[in-house]
């Protein structure tokens, strides 16, 4: 084993996490935010980055990736249950950008920020030969909603539809037809900072879907030391017919929330619009599948870089 | 005018600046850091960006890139009088990376952390054609220093030998001969965490010299909304001769500090070892450049990145 490839990107992420000592006072690498407290609150803080020709084609348009950019970190400030507050952009950029094209960048990303009171407080610009974005949002929350806090025989939940991502970037890469649901789905996903109020008061753990369904359960089995059966036919996947089941379950930035409750508050979670009950938390400390009944052995779990 | 280039570095932040609205509340865009009150503190925030064949060749040794990739962040805490504490590693890499390469810079980078009391809490890992280093620096600071508050008839400070980035970097370029201290000041250069105690009862304005002294000194002008008399044979400039004086102050990375303070406090600053007088502020609004008593008109100003 030699290159980064050969490592992958968990191991890489795990070496870094062992090497570098944690503070017994604050919440680091691990989460979707690192959590800081400062008196009586918590800063959560969350950084994401985009390239072109990586996480999206050349000609994304530029309205749609603001959105994205910006709505992915606060993605996972809502998934910690917080409220983002600071934004800081690093923009790497090829100086033959036409000027227009990054002026409808940044007045997106401003309509974005202004619509949900966050600040755009600093940031770096680089010379590049492509697009890369780099946001780092810093958000607020008095009790944060962690990944390792699941409890065995609690209630698994996802909101709204996944796998439309998925045939979004799909039928763009292939050029195919798709819905306009899907392909704004890739393009512009939008975190479900709708819903988190009302999650809030009961989730007991909770994480975003943006590397898949399945890493991401995977991510709270690890964290909490549970395990999670999921069962297939009550998630409410994309119709879209170029992927199967399984394929648009694992692509990812979905952007929903996946969270346990405990069971007494089934009725009330259920009452919440676009919420489904998908699965239930165990102690055998890994994901299995049920479809109809019958166990089903994924080929792969989810997105990784390497 | 067209594009990203033609537009310039300058002119794309100012158009972000006027484009975002700033909080009442908190200093954003426009200094070293943001800096965010919270409680009886104030949270600083910076965010620097490293690019493969941008900011550094390729055989960059690992273990001077980590060290330079925290400490220009460090340098813009330092820069507006804070104490670095938490820190968010962005990385793009080639998958093709040796993992032992990968080892000596995070390992490295650790080193940096720990010495300074800096825990790394998060960030993001991306595949990528190459390497890129995007570090958010978070500090803390009771009573920042900012750009915005010079005064006329201040003094003005350096810090250290400025001009040995330039010539490092001119030798490497050039496959040049070069003493080990311009090598390892372009290659690892060190905030001056070492002087801020003693700078900071008096420093009535900051910046570090990331961008070239006379480019940064015109940033506390138009900040401070004065001028600056910069007397040349005061500056304790780099002695390699593969560069005139002009390319050295202009080219930055220096990562030395530049302030203004009271004139009664003289005596105390100049007590301060590595610490020169080296200009004085006036009503100008502009640089003004003297050399042994004659005025001296610069060809560029400092490094910009389009």
């Amino acid at each position: 084993m030699d290159t980064i490839q050969e490592l992958g990107e968990f191991a890489l992420i795990e070496k870094i996490k062992t090497l570098f000592e944690q503070p017994a006072d604050a919440l680091g690498i691990g989460d979707d935010c690192a959590v800081i407290p400062i008196y009586n609150t918590n800063l959560l803080v969350t950084v994401d980055t985009l390239i072109e020709n990586v996480h999206f084609f050349s000609d994304h348009p530029m309205e749609k990736l603001a959105k994205k950019a910006i709505n992915i970190n606060i993605s996972d400030i809502v998934a910690c249950g917080g409220v983002s507050k600071w934004a800081f952009l690093s923009l790497s950029l090829n100086p033959s950008m036409k000027i227009s094209q990054i002026e409808t960048f940044i007045e997106s990303l401003q309509k974005s920020c202004a619509s949900r009171n966050i600040y755009l407080l600093g940031g770096n610009t680089a010379k590049d030969d492509k697009l890369s974005i780099n946001i780092t949002l810093i958000g607020q929350a008095d009790k944060p909603i962690l990944r390792s806090t699941a409890k065995p025989n609690q209630d698994v939940y996802l909101t709204g539809e996944i796998g439309c991502s998925a045939c979004g970037f799909y039928a763009i890469k292939n050029k195919l037809s798709a819905s306009d649901k899907c392909l704004e789905r890739f393009l512009a996903p939008k975190a479900r900072t709708d819903l988190i109020d009302q999650i809030k008061p009961y989730a007991t753990a909770m994480i975003d879907i943006s590397d898949g369904l399945l890493q991401d359960a995977e991510h709270i089995c690890s964290s909490s030391n549970v395990g999670i059966d999921i069962f297939l036919e009550n998630i409410n996947i994309c119709e879209n017919q170029n992927l199967n089941d399984i394929d648009k379950i694992t692509f990812g930035e979905d952007y929903e929330l996946l969270f346990c409750a405990d069971q007494k508050d089934r009725s009330s979670i259920l009452a919440i619009s676009d919420v489904k009950l998908i699965g239930r938390t165990n102690n055998s400390k890994k994901i299995t599948i049920y479809n109809n009944g019958r166990i089903i052995i994924p080929k792969k779990y989810g997105f990784t870089h390497f």
